[in-house]
């Protein structure tokens, strides 16, 4: 259940990343960034509820111990595992925080534990941000960073794994009015599926009722997907009212009231909390981007990024491994390569060559001919109309900036 | 021992990240990126040696129970923690990485451990980074991301600390020539250290002699850095010919050989591993950027930092707040933003304000005074020579965009 991220993965990955970081970070005034440790002391935990609460129920089997969640399985049916009937322990809570200790000794003081969230960084660190940053209510904090969970389940490829990367922002207003500012947070969230790519036919907004909703929440929607294994979770926005700010200031003994400036009234801030993860952002990216095409009798498959996402904004192609051809294709791709991530590539038939960026996604492939020595041009083929415009050589990196910005 | 990143240090930290992977992946035809697990499968961790050899030896006061670093302490002087004499236990192994269970219980079946480096997932994808990205000998992988170690002796601020965050690149040649490469990667990390303006004059090559190097190993280069507390290690270089491939070969019973397209010779390829810490590089940066000055007889504190990895590269700020002054102001910082990082800075005098800029490493302030409001122009200053300019506002984009690159 762990996923590496090869060449081209993380290359999209990456840029997932820095596309939300500059959509709610970089570009608004009234968000400010954070990176807090993945270990952090275990008395956070504790104040945030995680210690009691972050748990499955399991069920064991007396037979063969293994073990299941107790709400995935029918206790009545026979164990999956050994097929022994009636075998099943009671349901007890499994904490699904990983722990670890931290120093020489495996004792209780010792103990630690991975992040299973974002947030709870950023409500802690809070009052050192309010403090430094001179920000007013109403602003934000946000995060991307690894997380870690237990899960006994996991699964669905990319969906669920134990370890995976959140993209979190705790925007803190006051309690008067937190519903237009979870209205526009969830209008930001509708922005951020557009500027990625996801198909917005396969979204669906499901407003979570009362009696589903965490006791403190008066609102909270799910932003769900339509993946192959059915319609779950892709994004969430909650309103999580006073509720962590509260627990922690109580635990800590420390003042987590925000002083209004101008009007002097004193409150402990609200809390609208959108929640993004980058391994589903990333999954539902791919499904929206494949797709297959007939091209001259022949399947072409052809991942349709958006292409501030792609892993290359351009390939250089070489006609032939000819000397001359790549003494005049290198420099291109060198100079290409100073502005945008680009791919250099010989092998091959021209025609696979341009079918592999298409299962890329590269969006413009830099043809270079036996032409080109000739008139100093060379050919830009666009990925998803494959037309192709020749172009002079020492306007190649221009004519594709403007390109990739329209 | 944890410490969290603040605004200001997570884009100080992101710029980091961002220009080395520029530098080293992006604008490099010859590596490629790669992103493995935290977690990673433990038999990784049993073939590389890490399970027997990654450890510190210890000894523990038989009184008091606490444990030190054994070539730390002297074992015939008192316990430093209780001050009783000649009671410490015999030198014992201590693995340095953190353990932690996978799935539903603590046994020895789910062990797992916490990457202590990020090198073995990038000599683990050896064999399928080089089937699907056609690379050829020699080419290399690099890889950004958090390790830990249970270190027993942490401290100097951000230099030790249990949990951080690695650049790494293993680069991949023939053994004949290995030298060459090692050069060139050292002449590299030069250019490093300068593009992040690290003070050369505090930097010292060591080359490590045979008896203290691994025994693999023909050639290690410690690049280290005079610290306020001492002279010691920033980054290193080690020529690790083939012995990570050849273990993991052995173990896994899968090939890591290589076959020459053109000659045909197969082999198992020899490393060049040039390492880079983040945190220990924020450090030098810091300490390098930093400077106080006299200025009318006041003592300005800057950071110099290069334009590319200050938080902000720019600061708009209104003479006052005044509302046409804000109004005029705003959305040249929003027009800013869109480009650079930018920050937008209303509160106390303008002095104070271009003060509290210098200490951030902002490159330029640009002020919007009574006279905008007429001339339509505002002053841009720059940080380290004070200097000012009037510029049009419908300019200043561009102004910026030209001097940040320059």
């Amino acid at each position: 259940n762990s996923w590496d991220y090869g060449p081209l993965g993380v290359l999209l990955k990456n840029n997932i990343k820095r596309v939300w970081w500059d959509m709610f970070v970089k570009s608004r005034r009234d968000v400010v960034g954070l990176e807090s440790a993945l270990i952090m002391n275990p008395k956070v935990w504790s104040a945030s509820g995680h210690m009691d609460n972050f748990a499955d129920p399991l069920v064991e089997c007396k037979k063969c111990h293994v073990r299941f969640r107790a709400d995935e399985i029918n206790v009545n049916e026979p164990c999956g595992k050994c097929g022994e009937a009636g075998q099943f322990t009671e349901s007890a809570s499994f904490n699904m925080m990983f722990k670890t200790y931290v120093g020489p000794k495996e004792e209780a003081a010792a103990v630690a534990y991975l992040r299973p969230e974002t947030a709870q960084g950023m409500f802690v660190d809070w009052p050192a941000i309010v403090t430094t940053t001179r920000q007013k209510i109403p602003f934000g904090v946000a995060q991307m960073g690894k997380v870690f969970r237990n899960e006994i389940t996991p699964g669905n490829f990319i969906f669920r794994t134990r370890e995976f990367e959140q993209m979190e922002i705790e925007y803190f207003v006051g309690e008067d009015g937190w519903q237009n500012h979870f209205d526009e947070w969830l209008e930001w969230m509708r922005k951020w599926i557009d500027a990625c790519g996801i198909d917005k036919r396969k979204i669906h907004e499901v407003e979570i009722p009362e009696d589903e909703r965490a006791h403190y929440s008066q609102r909270t929607v799910d932003i769900e997907f339509d993946w192959p294994f059915g319609q779950k979770e892709l994004y969430g926005i909650a309103y999580r009212g006073d509720y962590d700010l509260q627990l922690h200031a109580k635990n800590s003994g420390q003042s987590f009231t925000y002083k209004d400036p101008e009007t002097g009234e004193e409150y402990v801030p609200h809390v609208i909390e959108p929640t993004f993860g980058v391994e589903r952002t990333l999954l539902a990216v791919l499904l929206s981007a494949y797709q297959e095409e007939e091209v001259k009798g022949e399947k072409r498959v052809v991942l349709k990024l958006k292409p501030e996402l792609a892993p290359y904004q351009a390939a250089v192609l070489p006609l032939s491994k000819k000397e001359e051809l790549m003494k005049l294709a290198e420099p291109i791709a060198d100079e290409l390569s100073q502005s945008f991530s680009c791919e250099y590539d010989v092998t091959q038939s021209i025609g696979k060559r341009y079918r592999r960026q298409d299962e890329i996604g590269t969006p413009f492939c830099v043809t270079v001919d036996f032409d080109s020595l000739e008139d100093k041009a060379v050919t830009i083929r666009e990925r998803d109309s494959m037309e192709q415009e020749r172009v002079l050589i020492k306007d190649v990196g221009k004519v594709l900036e403007v390109k990739l910005i329209v």
